[in-house]
């Protein structure tokens, strides 16, 4: 068991603000990420927060301020569940970084995304309620996390279109997969806007402010930015990240490994983002010229993911296996991983490959009798 | 001036039932596209409506039936402008049929799009008038256009989710750019879904209809279907073509032109399709190594493309320019032209890239002399 009540097989890049990633194992487990091996990301230490004396307060171009209690907002508003996947804005920064280092920012795989089951109540109820101004556009949300990154440090805060935070699917949730949330996943309550990047789904929420322009906060204004691969980091420079944008990896068989030649099942997920889900997802073997159609399973509604998985006959030798994903726009990944490089390495939707050797059972002999 | 008032400099690629796309040149004028230039995608003929006898009849899913005169609708609802680029899900077919022949589809180059301000009433509006019941989850719309193609022949029509009906882009519109519809646009009324593909913007509209399930028309179960490249086209063959994928390309120079040698302006349109906007248009001279951004032109609104011009200093000799633009979910359109190859010739996004000849007076003059 790692820290937080974390299995052993988290990927942990950094303790302290604790940052760790799923394994593809466990990602591989099921479409449903077990709270256990649930990726965090997080800017801050995990802050001490008194349940009983937590309250979150929401201002700014509101009718009416509000501050209102756990136990206010379990009995005042209708309790919502949903299943959501959560993606890092930085998965699979890994692989830009081995074109290119990305110093100070952590070398993530594909494990920094999961789907779970969220409950809570529709931050558009709360909203409601307060009375969002004329001039309300955009709705900020600010957590008790203290990040030093930010200098002078400043508390984690981000921001989404109010047209967006108004929508039922974004929820004020207590509750992941079930069970009360964990501190480290932003108990008493965080926010969850399903196909929107991580950053946005602020942990350990304390106030929400309904304001005419996006968060000027360090995390929205100049961190979680696409900088063009000569551009420099800065207040306003380059776009904002908010949507998710289409993406995919392999779960199984791992980059590398050897399988015996013959049937080899592939597994993997793909993540439309936004308000789009995963229409197909194609998988080739040589080289992109011929795809074949990978199985899509279990369909955990509009915001999560789709798992996938096909049966490739690989002979043996060498193979290198290419993946697409195609959103419901018909929109696919684009190829070239190199050409996606930036300063801060989000966005990393290329193509995923990955190589395997294929043994038979005669090969996988002499090569123990080689090593012996 | 060719048929149907359109200017002569259409390039039409069927005469009856009309097909045409406007010149890149007539594009470049501007970011709202003249009706006189605008393209048209019919599967039937243009039909004879008497506007005065004309009623929209609205049916299915629904707590009650309407029937509505032009006169009621304008009356009876509030009126509203927007603009939005409309863009056929075959525009830029021409670059697949170029790696594979496309039998009976029209070779359609980058003008099967175009933006143009439109004016009614939104459906929206009309519907909860008719109350969705609660087995409405689809809108279909139905023409008055007979279409041979489907065999044996149907009127055209088509279905979008009801949540998107529902929101106030979707218009039935009377209009286009200030004057009344044309017939060959689409009056007396059409729908207009800003961010779909333009096949489920339904000219001469006559119904609409609520339904559990997507149309079962030819043009929604059978056509504007995106299949493998190895599928073949049958009812519900392949994923139902809807949103409008990130595209883009360039207007001038064009492919195969020369320019003089020193700074070239280039200049094209980008379009993000869905809820999404153009967030960044990469361009490259060096086979993507290294990207320059373009400048974004006139911002019409979150339904219309972006214009967007770049400077490039091209020395004498040949070069190759190629463009990527990028939505506001931070993604950016797949490379390769040949691997999106696909039986019916749909959404070909590929990033496009143009060749031009960068010569100085001094070879001006030699080839002129070569020349006579």
């Amino acid at each position: 068991m790692s820290r937080y009540g974390k299995r052993a097989d988290l990927i942990v890049h950094e303790h302290e603000p604790f940052n760790a990633e799923t394994g593809l194992a466990a990602l591989a487990e099921g479409a449903l990420t077990p709270t256990d091996a649930f990726y965090v990301r997080a800017h801050g230490a995990v802050p001490h927060i008194d349940p009983a004396r937590w309250r979150l307060r929401v201002g700014g171009a509101v009718e009416r301020e509000l501050r209102l209690s756990l136990e206010t907002l379990r009995e005042a508003f209708r309790e919502r569940e949903l299943t959501a996947t959560l993606q890092c804005a930085g998965n699979r920064r890994a692989g830009l970084m081995a074109i290119r280092d990305i110093p100070g920012e952590a070398p993530w795989g594909p494990g920094a995304t999961g789907t779970a089951t969220w409950s809570g109540v529709a931050l558009g109820d709360v909203l409601a309620l307060a009375g969002p101004r004329p001039d309300a556009s955009h709705a900020a949300f600010e957590g008790a996390d203290l990040c030093p990154e930010a200098r002078p440090a400043q508390r984690f805060a981000g921001s989404i279109p109010l047209d967006k935070a108004c929508r039922p699917e974004v929820l004020l949730a207590w509750a992941m997969n079930g069970r009360p949330l964990a501190p480290v996943h932003g108990a008493p309550l965080r926010v969850v806007v399903p196909g929107y990047i991580g950053a946005r789904s602020v942990k350990w929420l304390e106030r929400v402010e309904l304001r005419p322009t996006p968060s000027e906060g360090y995390f929205q204004h100049v961190a979680y930015r696409l900088l063009p691969a000569d551009g420099r980091p800065g207040p306003g420079a380059g776009m904002p990240l908010g949507l998710v944008a289409l993406n995919a990896d392999v779960l199984a068989p791992a980059d590398g490994d050897s399988v015996d030649a013959g049937p080899v099942e592939v597994r993997g997920y793909a993540f439309a983002g936004g308000e789009r889900h995963v229409a197909r997802v194609d998988v080739s073997v040589d080289g992109g010229r011929r795809w074949a159609q990978a199985e899509l399973l279990d369909d955990l509604g509009p915001w999560a993911w789709r798992q996938w998985r096909i049966t490739l006959d690989l002979a043996p030798g060498d193979h290198e296996i290419v993946i697409r994903a195609w959103d419901s726009s018909a929109a696919t990944q684009p190829e070239d991983e190199a050409a996606l490089w930036n300063p801060k390495g989000y966005v990393n939707n290329a193509r995923p490959r990955i190589r395997v050797r294929a043994t038979t059972a005669e090969q996988t002999q002499e090569s123990g009798r080689c090593s012996s």
